[in-house]
């Protein structure tokens, strides 16, 4: 089975729970609900929430032992889409070749769409407690708030909200993706680890590639926007270049970005060399990122 | 030693906390650690985590034993008062006297400040642990982030949205009030009896006062909104009333309005019955709030 063909199932498995963790669409307020649900449904790879899954299956672990925390991080990963596409912040009117959510369900339902989908991610990985140990899933609601918070998540998009019309320089660029990406990336990796009883050792190892595979996922992005057509990634090509955001080609030149992006995949893959054949999804996840093209 | 007092001593305790807990304002990026203390330090009676704080008195406990989750429900008070504040929902430019949190910082920073307090709130509530079984910790967790979501605090927040421009029934707006101000009273007093290992029966009573505290708190805040002067409430009085916002008096005329604070102020009172003296600081609380001028 090749990559995509093992990112499709691991999606599928995601988007059933989705069915099962969310709010029916008539729930009373129905319209927040359907606000929710149109982000959260809106398309997407999944890979936050695969790579819960892919973190656990490194260590021994099965998807339905960490499945409400995998659905968590697409929640907090989709709410993050929902705020910064909103007029105040980067304004954006289009997302994966649709309208965005304010577009469709106003600002005020956006942003408590947004709220909405932070506030049940918690509960989701609250919830399971019911196949971890309740101190694991405490400590994993620790660090997942702590990566999503003022100094992980949220903290990369104020500096980036900042810098829009600057010009910066590769440290505050570095400090953009590694929270903006970075730090979504490694709580989805070390929760689906954590929460499957990994040793230190492998924990250490598991943070190593997941630090390398979101530094390589944004320069990779950054790269795209320059490259990329705009009907394969669904936003107006050259946008980042527009609204002046500081982006790893404009910055290093696009040889120099690539080799950066070529040397964080080696860390990372590097990282991985204690998993044997169990460690092949994240592997592959690694490659995949790399090689994209939209 | 009267209400007041009590509820000052608490307050400080509380807000002695924050600055544990808080990131520091000079923490990079420093701007969002600036309008997140902006709004929680802007005063307040902080009557929530006040109430967290009694309830595990009534049932025993102590205030350090709960005070991170004390604290952690005045972060989502005050989220959600941000949030309400922003241009595209309530657009509000004073609160307490102070220009709100959008004017000063701008709604780009002021969203991404509430949705950052919204993530240390459960963050904070995770760190309970130290003091607290895990099991009962993460069920505070599903219960307060249940409380203040879709279906919570913020589907209150969707219907008064919602309801802005037009005439609601007496069904409507009870969902509202119910929602905006009691869920988290709610979350807030189970909270802290669920943290110190209350008996169901106990746990049940707390909810009974809980809910009628709500009830009460809501309905004499519209009256005051009435009756009350700018000066003593910080805001434009009549406020709510130029926003067409449903309001009980406007509903039910003042009198039938302040007849059914009295009853739910009753019902919250009996439910106390089963404790002693223990019981005093959430009786006193009633009363306070029942009678308070602003």
């Amino acid at each position: 089975m090749d990559f995509l063909q093992q990112l499709k199932k691991k999606a599928l498995l995601v988007e059933t729970s989705f069915e099962q963790f969310l709010p029916d669409e008539s729930a009373y307020p129905a319209i927040i609900h359907q606000a929710m649900r149109y982000s959260l449904l809106a398309g997407g790879k999944r890979l936050r929430p695969a790579l819960v899954i892919g973190a656990a299956e490194c260590v021994g672990g099965k998807p339905e032992k960490v499945m409400p925390t995998a659905c968590a991080l697409e929640l907090i990963h989709t709410y993050s889409l929902v705020h910064d596409d909103l007029p105040a912040m980067d304004n954006d009117d289009m997302r994966r070749g649709k309208p965005t959510n304010h577009i469709i369900y106003g600002e005020a339902m956006s942003i408590l769409a947004g709220d909405a989908l932070l506030t049940l991610a918690f509960q989701l990985i609250a919830e399971n407690i019911k196949t971890a140990p309740a101190e694991a899933v405490t400590r994993v609601i620790q660090e997942v708030a702590k990566l999503s918070g003022s100094q992980g998540l949220i903290g990369g998009q104020v500096v980036d909200t900042m810098s829009a019309d600057e010009t910066i320089n590769a440290e505050t660029l570095e400090y953009i993706h590694h929270h903006k990406t970075g730090a979504l990336f490694k709580a989805a990796i070390r929760s689906g680890a954590s929460l499957t009883e990994a040793s230190d050792k492998q924990l250490q190892a598991l943070t190593v590639y997941a630090e390398n595979l979101g530094l390589a996922f944004q320069i990779v992005d950054d790269i795209l926007d320059v490259e990329g057509e705009a009907v394969k990634i669904g936003k107006p090509v050259g946008s980042d270049e527009k609204n002046k955001k500081a982006t790893y080609p404009a910055l290093f030149g696009l040889e120099n970005a690539r080799h950066k992006a070529n040397m964080a995949a080696d860390k990372a893959i590097t990282a991985l060399d204690i998993f044997g054949s169990e460690g092949e999804f994240l592997r592959n996840a690694l490659h995949f990122i790399i090689n994209r093209d939209h």
